[in-house]
């Protein structure tokens, strides 16, 4: 169904916002991106952000616009974990499947790219413009140079609030009644680290794998750029023994790097430099709800979901919000209000779900990873998956290489963990784990 | 240990607030209360509040400050529910053991008094005084007509939130990084009605009663006031089937109380009168982490902790937080930022337990009492506890009649919530519930 065109607001040019405006001028939109930040093409953009790692939701998004070429071409496959465990040689574990891969990609490479892709399609940029107030009935925009100064007025006929976790459209549907809304730090925070490409440009290590070393309580991922560098996230907790707290000085990080990550010390020059350079950021949950207001407004992206990354999932559950909207818009044309109504009630139990999944994975990665029970169920269903992998598909792989539902990722997720919590119940499973018995009992128990 | 008086500002008028100040003003403190609405003893205050239920701990707080006494003159005990069922004769229900009551007085009443109370201790009252805004770290408060407008500076040592649910300090707080946050409203909205007193001034119902008219998804509570009138809430779901909504014309709700409520409906024209008179109100739980910053800023009452009235511990979980306060002000001195971190890492989980158990008594009360089953059991729990007093002291009693842990309760609650699944999986239950061996069963489980 098409639609009669409107005045539209996005307010963020960020991922989410960029790719948006493509959709939307694609259907015949007058489009308009405010963003209180300065254009990402005429700045220095690195520092505080993990590498992008695209799946098939986020493909999905770029190609119904046409676009998975297009950034395919600054993007790289990996299908891989490349795993740094101490006192072992690094090993590989394959994503999923022959050809399934995550694609990484730098933030603000892709940004740059989406912003010229946008105005490409039609749609005008206001940067350093920060919306301070929405007139949420009128879809009215109240922009300034400071929050207590004169403000410009704006009148559209729908805002979508792209601005992210701590967007301001949202902070102004918080203030109505009947406005749930939860936000959650963790304990561990990131910092941006980089390993610089050799000198003739190519990668210090394996660039088709994500590089990860697991240490417990903290973690250092490598994720590759086009340049022959990889961005580098140390995750640690912001207090205690092994912490950000407790790295002070120059000599304390370099012990730091040098025991617990021996095989990147020859970087360590810059790694050290980053370290204090770099911001440490914290990383939040936020839950809400509505992300609508009747048919004048709308949050996408983690204006309305944000997700801890330790799913990798946050990019694409944002572009998948986009592909549904996309989807309402064919079915429904003018009714924005239904419009509206659906997109929501359709996305937030899957937004829930993929925030469950997250945040699940940050406490497996960080507690459970030195359990030797925990770590003799995972290679238990690891085996059953490969015996039978149409009856047990991991709920990584069902989150990241399949368009299903996140709801029915975490269902099935659910299911398979409480098959496994019987099949660990097996006396003496420790001895046994690869037997038939055990075979049979999870055979059993998935009818 | 004594304290150096300090200069303590305290953000709201409400009951938090006055008792506070009384508590401040006894250790010495200078201490000055804004509020942005008007003195509430120079107006009319009804239309928008639930009588409230003074229980143990409320008493226990101010007869810390020897106003125990006073306070009771304008409160009623109230020994029993009073049960209006469909179909049935009106019966009682006894709160707890002989002597043990819950104290029903009116919000506004009690808030005058209060005040009246602290500046007679002499804290100053700045009314009609709207903070926009809170320099943390320095104490600072900021007031003026308009948010935009000309703003007073104030120049504190400490500053305390006591402004309810939808705290400025805290919204403050919470634009800081790592700062948790969570808001969840019910789908049940109240509203205040009214039950005139008899022409002689006598109650029309018994007066040391708490009346309660379940009807599953709603329900309608009438608690005395001293001039013989009834403060009454209607709970009810917004939307639905029987909801606020659905309630649109004075035939619609003569009809709807003459079908749900007929024994009041000799007062119907004055029900009905406030019910398109008074506003309907929501019901949230609020959630927060941290609440202090530093030594300089502390939340205290809802503004840190708001729960659903269903367990009717709003106030006296408030009041307790000063009443722990304050044993730690003694405990600590001129150590402010060790009261604050002590305070609110004891005060936490108590505010999480009751915000839970206030949010089961909701669910129990609106899906699981017209629940056999759930019936059957809780006549089983009670027929126990008559017979082992000491073995078995219910959730209700733990947290109305009790100064132990709101935790504990929760904790206590939760243990006798699994031996009753138990007891309830016995054969044939039904039949031998007040049996021996079903007696026995649950003296083996409690071991």
């Amino acid at each position: 169904m098409s639609q009669t065109p409107k005045e539209i607001a996005i307010i963020g040019s960020g991922l989410v916002g960029s790719l948006l405006a493509i959709y939307l001028r694609k259907a015949g939109h007058k489009v308009t991106v405010f963003d209180r930040r300065p254009d990402i093409r005429t700045v220095d953009f690195s520092g505080r952000s993990i590498n992008l790692a695209m799946s098939n939701r986020g493909w999905r998004a770029l190609r119904q616009v046409g676009l998975e070429e297009e950034i395919k071409k600054i993007a790289i496959p990996l299908y891989k974990r490349a795993m740094h465990v101490i006192g072992k040689e690094m090993y590989f574990q394959p994503y999923g499947k022959e050809g399934e891969a995550i694609w990484s990609i730098s933030r603000g490479v892709l940004n740059r790219s989406m912003i010229d892709l946008a105005e490409g399609a039609g749609a005008k940029f206001r940067f350093d413009e920060k919306v301070w107030d929405v007139d949420l009935p009128n879809a009215k925009l109240y922009t300034g140079e400071t929050e207590k100064g004169e403000w410009k007025e704006y009148d559209y006929d729908i805002v979508f609030g792209c601005d992210g976790a701590f967007s301001r459209v949202r902070h102004k549907m918080q203030r109505r009644s009947h406005f749930d809304y939860c936000q959650d730090f963790i304990d561990v925070g990131y910092k941006e680290l980089t390993i610089p490409a050799n000198e003739d440009g190519t990668h210090k290590l394996d660039k088709h794998s994500f590089h990860i070393w697991p240490r417990g309580r903290f973690m250092f991922i490598a994720m590759p750029n086009l340049d022959g560098s990889f961005t580098c996230t140390l995750f640690m907790p912001f207090e205690g023994e092994v912490s950000f707290e407790n790295i002070k000085t120059k000599t304390d990080a370099t012990e730091f790097f040098k025991k617990y990550f021996p095989n990147v010390s020859r970087d360590i020059e810059n790694l050290i430099g980053d370290f204090f350079k770099n911001p440490t950021s914290a990383l939040v949950t936020m839950k809400c709800y509505p992300w609508t207001y009747w048919n004048k407004v709308a949050l996408v992206g983690d204006s309305a979901h944000a997700v801890v990354p330790f799913y990798g999932q946050g990019m694409n559950a944002g572009f998948e919000d986009i592909f549904v909207l996309n989807k309402l818009m064919d079915a429904h044309g003018d009714n924005w209000e239904q419009i509206f109504i659906e997109y929501q009630e359709t996305r937030k139990p899957n937004a829930d779900a993929i925030a469950e999944l997250s945040y699940r994975n940050f406490v497996e990665m960080s507690s459970r990873t030195s359990d030797p029970k925990f770590l003799l169920q995972k290679r238990i269903e690891k085996n059953f998956a490969e015996k039978h992998p149409d009856k047990w598909i991991p709920a990584y792989s069902r989150v990241t290489f399949s368009e299903r539902s996140y709801v029915e990722a975490l269902a099935i997720g659910d299911v398979q963990e409480a098959i496994m919590k019987e099949v660990m119940k097996i006396p003496d499973i420790e001895s046994k784990w690869d037997s038939a018995e055990v075979e049979r009992k999870i055979l059993d128990l998935l009818k």
